[in-house]
């Protein structure tokens, strides 16, 4: 089994992957890439069997690239998900001391992460961005960290230890309780079955100037008893205030008022692209409200075939 | 086939089954009944093949006594509904002057509607109420017309006739478009088929103490789209405001949109008694929101389905 | 002060009329009337300060003619409810048996009630309608009872015993728990203030043609956490499926979160008649959902003006 | 006046700026700044007395520095929206050749938005992060030119003019149509007068695990008719899974539904922060549903005085 995921080695994207017992495993390939697209774009050329991308952080918020990359070509599925708590450390090369950093490097994400501890004690330090903040790590760990316009990075402890970097400050960020939603996308085939502790994940498109619209799609949850998780507006790039809503539910594909809702959605949306129903991470059982069990559905079948055919 | 109808000769109810050309064939029978729980007894007795009863007039509203035998009892279902214009006339014996009259005989309901014309024509006339407006041409048109305790009655032009009596006055109903509504009634069986210009009847029942409960199942039919044309609150006599909800709605029970709504109410519901879809009267086609066609829903079926097994 | 109520002595409306202490009092007056119309055109004629009236009863539900008289006509408001256990006896003059009855004289509402038992106790016995419970015993009490055409009356207890008659039986309802709810009504002015425990009765008139039209009007109440604890279809009188809608609700007109929600009924509707805010008779406490309690609405209301004016 | 901007001159922002008359006066001072949260502090702590930042792209969506910065942190208010169509273009040093470039500098933004184009004719190139897309170009037109670690720079075309770059490619957007939306914000005072057609930003925080928490949220504008244009879901930093809510609305702080429902939303959420009122920038008048009117809600005021003081 090869999975890629967005590397370099050292993010916390490969924290997550290793989360997964299979991919641990001896026969496990794990391949970096430089960009959710292109892990992605791997997996759907048939290159890789799975990948691993962050699609929401609680401090952020959604991961755009994942959303929309999810969100169009060809279809894929999550199987999984996986949470990873983010801590990041101030590293330099030995040497280099707090009162020597002048410019940091890091990933845009995580500086709005560490903004606070920046703005504390290092007011001057201008900052840099980079592709990842283990990318930010490997400028200042390699033969030309000479030319590396910063002098610190902030990153994960795991991409300071891989680059040799030590450590100026640990756990920097504002938030401590900061954590980091990953999810293990495949190509759609057999997914994994009900627990009674899972979520599902669509893209709703509205049809046209449709007024009132998320309030009728969120209806169409509502009515089924479901809960959402999370909501994102994405835009769909038509114009200035069209949108698509990314969406979690709690639930399985395979639950009745999952189905029905999704039906209704179905019926209601220009377009609903699924996108997977995975166990939750936390193993949180779903709330079922009264009625909404799957043998109320199949009663409630049941009574309806004896009034059409008494 | 033997018809049971809400007696005696001479009703509007009469006039409603008489429109039913199967009810004049040459072995049709039609039997009258003094009330209509025993028109409804004798169709659940097998005693008759269907029954007409009234349940709902354009001015006095629903006829609580259709309304509750149709909720209790063994299962009876409406197969069509017909409309017919009110119209009452003042008639009385051969010889009556409208200055002669001191007291007026009719059923309660059209004293409701004639209200009007006698506070203005005759506002010194008692009111002796009647068990049908035929009863009360009947009183006057028999041999112990003597006896009877009014001098003249309100009652359908058709009454007058029968009972050999003369108008005092013609059409003094205050509401000149007054309509009652009536369902033909049997046992279940196979129902008419779905003509796209149908109504189907319910009553529903709540859980107990269930707050904003009927905004909750009013919503399980706006979520697919379906237009209610009547609703009406009996008690259920468990307690002052205990109450069940007596519902017509657009759409036949084979309309898919319809079975789901159904589905719905029976999972949400203490209990949903299903009353039969039948052609409306009007034969005005049902109004179909966007999305809810039958196509829209075996589309989304068929959509999930290859979510499910992909 | 003089009361009119729905006579004669000896109904349930008038034991209601006594509940209220002011009623007894030694110059108070009491005058029964004929009909609910009746009754309420002397208290809009000014004859009379207030009246008493049904308006619901557990097992029969709404009474019309109530409904229809407040909803139409020169506004009065209910200014008090009093509920009534319903109790029918079977009662005859002196001498008459059970064995005697071929004929029972009583209101349709009260033949409804008793249907069980007389179909079990006296299964031969012809109905006859009269205007009250009352009115029937009074016929079998008075000088004329030979001419009157039942030989038993279905009445109140004390209907009964003002008639001196006799019971034949007692405690003959179906509905061992039936209650009657009762409204004193009196022109507008200053109502009852708030107790916390307070019920407010209005009718809502739609604009034509106005499809989910309930649903939107239900909602004025839901966003505002009020609970409805009756809800009454009545038609409007313009043709088949034409209704109004007869609400009582938790709350006081003085409530905020009560006049919001008229003011935002008012605005949607063709038409609202209030009919007024009043202590329930149950003294329940109405339920005030988060965020509507008159000091939220307070507190909002400064905020608000904080944003327009900073 | 001094304004602050999303700089370097340049920008789009700049481009925005420069759409409002009184920012192009004489006495107009236009102050660049390295990031949102700098130009919003400097407004804060009033070293000037506007500024402008993006808010949302038609292609990425919500601009998250923008909307966290407004969400937190002393009150600001917005005034008025501009719209700048986004026009990318490749610009080099003058030698510099298509078939030179090896790496690619700009905004993480940009990169997204003219990925179709570089993957067909680049698609070897790197890409570098730069600070904002002016960056980028300054970075290729200064005397360090050659120290600068990317060939070309994706940028507005004024950015290219200004640094002195000069055209390989024109128009490189995968979406011709793109266009941002930026926001001129104030500190909190008199803002601007409703013009009827105006929006309203604001920030929704929920009580804490409120179930089916965002459609109660939306009913509070939906029946009081108003039109959302735009939702986002932000963390709110306290854990996986709690979002608040970013909206626009149809209408101005002063209309009458727009207060009440702000009201409404003040009495239901934990908080609610408001960011001001403004005309649209497109100047397409509000749709105002029946009964939302001003004068609606005037009358339906003066009619509920009436009803509480007969």
């Amino acid at each position: 089994m090869r999975y890629a995921y967005l590397g370099p080695a050292g993010t916390f994207t490969e924290q997550a992957l290793l989360q997964r017992p299979e991919a641990s495993a001896p026969d496990a390939e794990r391949v970096p890439h430089g960009s959710v697209d292109s892990a992605l774009a791997a997996l759907r050329a048939g290159e890789v069997d799975a990948a691993v991308v962050p699609i929401e952080n609680s401090v952020e918020g959604g991961v755009s690239a994942t959303l929309d990359a999810l969100a169009t070509g060809d279809p894929l599925v999550v199987v999984a998900e996986m949470l990873v708590p983010i801590t990041f450390v101030l590293a330099a090369p030995a040497g280099v001391t707090l009162a020597d950093v002048r410019a940091v490097g890091t990933h845009s994400h995580a500086w709005a992460q560490v903004r606070g501890w920046m703005s504390t004690r290092l007011p001057e330090a201008a900052y840099v961005p980079t592709l990842s903040t283990a990318a930010a790590a490997a400028g200042l760990g390699g033969p030309t960290e000479d030319q590396t316009p910063y002098d610190a990075a902030v990153c994960a402890p795991v991409a300071a230890t891989v680059h040799g970097l030590e450590l100026l400050a640990g756990d920097i960020g504002d938030n401590r309780a900061a954590v980091t939603r990953f999810v293990l996308v495949s190509r759609p085939g057999s997914g994994p079955a009900p627990t009674g502790a899972d979520k599902s994940t669509m893209v709703l498109y509205q049809h046209e100037d449709h007024p009132g619209g998320l309030l009728g799609l969120l209806e169409q949850f509502s009515v089924r008893g479901i809960n959402l998780t999370r909501l994102e507006s994405r835009p769909t790039g038509e114009g200035m205030g069209r949108y698509c809503f990314s969406i979690d539910i709690e639930g399985h594909v395979d639950d009745e008022r999952v189905g029905e809702a999704l039906m209704g959605l179905r019926r209601v949306c220009a377009d609903v692209r699924f996108l997977g129903s995975y166990p939750r991470a936390d193993r949180l059982a779903a709330t079922v409200a009264a009625g909404t069990q799957d043998a109320d559905f199949q009663h409630a079948r049941s009574w309806l075939r004896s009034l059409r055919t008494p």
